[in-house]
């Protein structure tokens, strides 16, 4: 039923033999060098060094789809070719930058290829495909629920030939980052225009300009993901240029809906690989340890358990495969039920489903030591990612109903 | 991602149309029927009506496969054909029969074609497909835990040109039913053989031989399941003739094994058919039912639920298709896993989902006004059915563990 | 922590060898002529035995609290003291009526007891008392939601000396009872006042009335719950005279909310005897039953959900007990908080529980060999009673929001 | 149905106050202090200040029971009595130490109390009791399964007037406190004993005895719970004189058996001061944030979610309360089904009650904003510390077995 283009069967190996031979080999040393760095924020030279590989080996920016094919080499992958890419490289949760395909640089991409002109493209884009800087997506704001994207309270006013920005961000991916160089900044312009989803616009602010006070790190479950992060952002009167605006005043809706679709779902991806990853994990354990004169694997009870996530995981990732194949054919819009779904399923699926592999290895199951605490961590941020779920599920609840109602 | 054959297509055509015409509006008077026959277990003349409606119709023998189509007219369909059309049936309890294609029936039908002799098959699988007799499959007995299949305790002994069997069987599907004329028994013929799985046979009984005592009907959560019904049988000195044995002396577990796979899948294809008409069921409630002062789509709790509903569902229905692929590709044992997976998986998730459903209709979604009931009987039934799920979570937690571990 | 009263645990005492003696030995011959009786709504003579065995006991009328100790013999008796008493009664669910102590005829008779004037109490209060007739309450119907009750919108009118009653009512308990003699309807009598609590009005009408139509009894999970049963009923200009009003014109909503505390909560105290038992059933088979060569006892997971039935059944006891205590204390209304707890936790749990427990026994759990599935279903059921738990969450959610804010 | 004593009752207000003036107020700059100490193990100055307070209210060794009031001023707490006690302090996570009732210092004092003799209680339980110095309980191992005591490795042998340890603990909390001056090691002396119970030993180490090795600090979900932490420790021909024996050679097993009873209460007992809360500033947050044009108060299944948070905490906190009682009356011995019960059922549902808490918050719930995420996490841990749950839900299902059956 699943067959993937040869393609993306040829690149699965490949990355397959990538991860063999670079990555897991370096998880002890990247974790250590976390732990010991005196900088969190600064580029991890390993990082660095692992990218240069992945460029060479061609695992570079596979996230592109073939619609935007013409600003890389590859000519573009569908969703559904790339989800088991997007998988593997989840399986470890620093992985995905090494192949230039972490959130959230991979929408902001997404972003400037679609919206971006060519000044900006230029300026911004060609670094960040070539992994030279990193960027911010800043949507949320701690005083307002931004699930609802026309919420958002930034104030974007322009004043001469400038755009004057004042407001509060927080949860910002990258800003930490020291590498980052460019926020996309989502603002209110037009807080009186009667259609409430033409009073945002988007505009560009270097990370360095003026009145850009980085406050502070935010950590989920303990957890500040460092290097990239996740931070409170204050604008005190940052001013850019009029032509830093995306797309045009009054269209930041329309680039905040056109970004989400893709960007859910390779979370899902992702968490779907780390998942994978702590089952076997699991597997191991229960193989080789033993309690009570038995090894884990002959009790009955860790063998539900193993059942149970085998079983799951397979469900998930069939949601998302389909997921993917529907977006692949009728765009983000036409496959809002599924995305819906995914999003609401999968990362609660997975969360649970880490929880089960953790309690199998025991209290060194919650350590660093293995990656399953990150992944738990990654799973249940993914929760409030882009909205908390119940607000997809009102919205999915919605489309279902009318789906078999003549209301 | 799913594409499924033009024949698969226009089947599924054909029979959402007969469902329309002559199922739904059906459904009050075949309820009616059964509330005041006298005699529950007698054959149904609006049964009968339907079913040489749906034989005209080209809808029937659906479940024969491929490998078996010498024995239908259409060239047979496989599992992943099959599915949508056994979803369809089985979004009313008791629609499979109207096109021969309810359990136990198919199962057996699919042994007599496999196993039965020339004459086995003249006698007793030509009336069975032609849906004039029924027939029951008796494994389960009450003393022992037949989710092993070697525990079977029924004694088949040889004596002169007979085979004379003596035990207790329950949990007979088909065993109530008037018209069912043929048992396929599973015994135990060499209990000291010291190959466990050579100690079985299998064997034909017809319903009215001497000794065979149908005891009484069983419920479960208060169905009877009529006419069908689940009966308790016992054996007294049941003698028949020694061509009666299928396949040979010591073969049965053979047997057991080849007949089970699909079995369960099908049962998996008809549960998400009558959890898709629950939640479908819940929609139009939430549309129409108006509690404190607004309807109950209005509430954000029924959305969730009907969001959760509709994306376990498609998580559910993926799972089976890709089973039912893997097994058309490499068959039931190479799909032995995901038979697994679906098996422990779909039931629970059925039976909570048309939980959820029944709850949203208040008190009336509990009654027969409605098929969840029913349904929700039918979802609790086969977590049991073919064995505890526990039993199988057991098996495929080992085949995971083995999967990943060199052991 | 928790101790009964002496009076309580000498009635303890003599219950649980009222129990051993007269209900268990019986259990089988009840539930053979339920199954064989040609009249499933006639009194059962075995209970009218029984009745009289409790009786001469002094285990009789046992619900009724010390500030209505008037009407019986015994001084009355707390919800705490009475709560261990209706444990017992519920292992067996037709345990209550042999004590006078099952719904609906206890809150009825508690309305009369409270609402009635004399000439009400000595024509209906003394037989039910006495356990001569039984009793049914009103107020559901089929076409609102009745959880919220000033919904209901059965008509009662006043003509001349005469209520004259239209509408339609379900789920009424008793009413397929050939023992009940007398309904007391919930009915709008003023749509137009504008005080939404005045609209209603509760009036007296035996079952026998002309207009009264028992339309048909209704099943939940495929349950009759034969001899009491649940009935549609129909009103057709249905006429009593005047005096037949309880507590008086108007008072229908007040009388409504009197009555449904200490239901809810005799439910709950019954089904925590049923989940009981049914832990007991699954420890006997886990002790005694085979698999893989072992005892069920003996594999890890069957240990694991003993243990959680256990530690269940012990929270939701505590629960119910806390509850009684403080109803006991300041009264229901000042309890109001425990009571949507118990109610909205107790019936999930056990029917979980339960669940739980009849999965260990295999297929034969899900039938009428065992008293699991028809507690099952009253767990079920009881999630809708007194309106679906949804609606109580509601409720308690505000409340316990506003306790912790200014708001 | 709960009372408690009147000192009980007095302490918890006294306690409610402390929190109030000293606790609540501080827990900012506690906070930041921790995200700026350049050394994270060290003492906490604001700490000390407010155990002096703490001290100079009679809020101090409160978690001493009646049996050991000599050691203390008070005439010792029951369990009973301490409960509400623990629950409040548990509000903010590093609250318990300001009272010196902090884990695992309060089972180490316990130990030292009743093993101890009066050389070994002058030197090391003083300055516990008076909060001088720490101590660590050194059980864990990495390379066995713990929760079985006698599976302990560390070996420690005899020779001269020396004891040798050599071994590898972890999750060794306090380890890395820099106030932490002794060590309780439990090692294997004599692993060929026929009795198992007799293989081991515990001995008295200095933290700063040569040969000691404090490897790193463990994170579990990426807290380190810094300043007491959790650590790896290895023992390196680590030598003290044969007099820091506790209670003598052999009876390591013993002095655990002891240990643990209450420990695992107590942290049960401030799990659910975390749970309230949540509960409470979820609360607040649905009062007080909107979205789409509601409070989120004013949602469904916010509300519902709050109410089953209610009704989860109150059957959770009668649990431990009747735990604590029975433990009273009869001995952590006689108590050890609801003990087990208690700590397989609290932690989890407290994880999730958090986990619901969080949600309502949106993405801000996961941070440090909100002692949430630190509940969380302290949850989580729980369900492994003192062995995973699994172990003891295996001991509890085989004595819940055991009281149904004559086996």
């Amino acid at each position: 039923m699943i067959e993937f283009s040869e393609k993306s069967q040829q690149l699965q190996q490949q990355l397959l033999n990538f991860m063999d031979e670079h990555i897991y080999p370096n998880e002890k040393a990247y974790a250590e060098y976390m732990h010991t760095t005196a900088n969190r924020w600064a580029p991890v030279p390993l990082m660095d060094e692992l990218k240069e590989k992945a460029k060479a080996a061609g695992l570079w920016n596979l996230f592109v789809p073939p619609s935007l094919s013409e600003f890389v080499d590859h000519d573009g992958l569908t969703n559904f070719e790339y989800a088991p890419l997007a998988e593997i490289m989840g399986r470890v949760i620093w992985a995905p930058e090494v192949f230039n395909c972490n959130a959230p640089d991979t929408g902001n991409m997404e972003v400037f290829m679609k919206y971006g002109n060519e000044q900006q493209q230029e300026q911004w884009l060609t670094p960040l495909l070539n992994g030279d800087i990193r960027s911010s997506y800043l949507m949320t704001e701690p005083q307002v629920a931004c699930s609802d994207a026309t919420n958002v309270e930034l104030s974007i006013i322009q004043e001469g030939n400038e755009w004057v920005l004042n407001g509060k961000k927080w949860f910002i991916t990258n800003a930490m980052y020291e590498r980052t160089a460019i926020f996309i900044v989502m603002g209110k312009s037009d807080p009186d225009n009667e259609n409430r989803h033409k009073q945002q616009t988007q505009v560009l602010v270097p990370k360095d300009t003026a009145g850009v006070d980085i406050v502070r790190p935010l950590t989920t479950l303990g957890y500040d993901d460092a290097p990239l992060g996740h931070a409170e952002v204050h604008f005190n009167n940052v001013r850019v240029p009029l032509e830093n605006v995306l797309l045009g005043e009054g269209r930041g809706f329309e680039i905040a809906q056109g970004r989400l679709g893709p960007g859910r779902i390779h979370h899902c991806m992702r968490l779907i690989g780390i998942g994978q990853r702590s089952l076997e994990l699991a597997c191991e354990r229960a193989a080789t340890r033993t309690t009570f004169g038995r090894t884990l694997s002959q009790h009955q009870s860790v063998r539900e358990d193993i059942s149970k996530c085998y079983s799951e995981l397979e469900m998930a990732r069939l949601l998302v495969l389909k997921t993917c194949s529907r977006m692949d054919e009728v765009g983000p819009k036409g496959a809002i039920d599924l995305i819906a779904a995914s999003k609401t399923t999968v990362p609660l699926l997975i969360q649970n489903l880490i929880d089960r592999c953790m309690q199998i290895h025991g209290a060194g199951g919650l350590t660093e030591d293995f990656c399953m605490a990150e992944g738990f961590n990654y799973a249940r941020w993914c929760r409030q990612a882009d909205g908390p779920d119940q607000v997809h599920q009102m919205a999915l609840g919605k489309i279902i109903i009318n789906r078999y109602t003549d209301s």
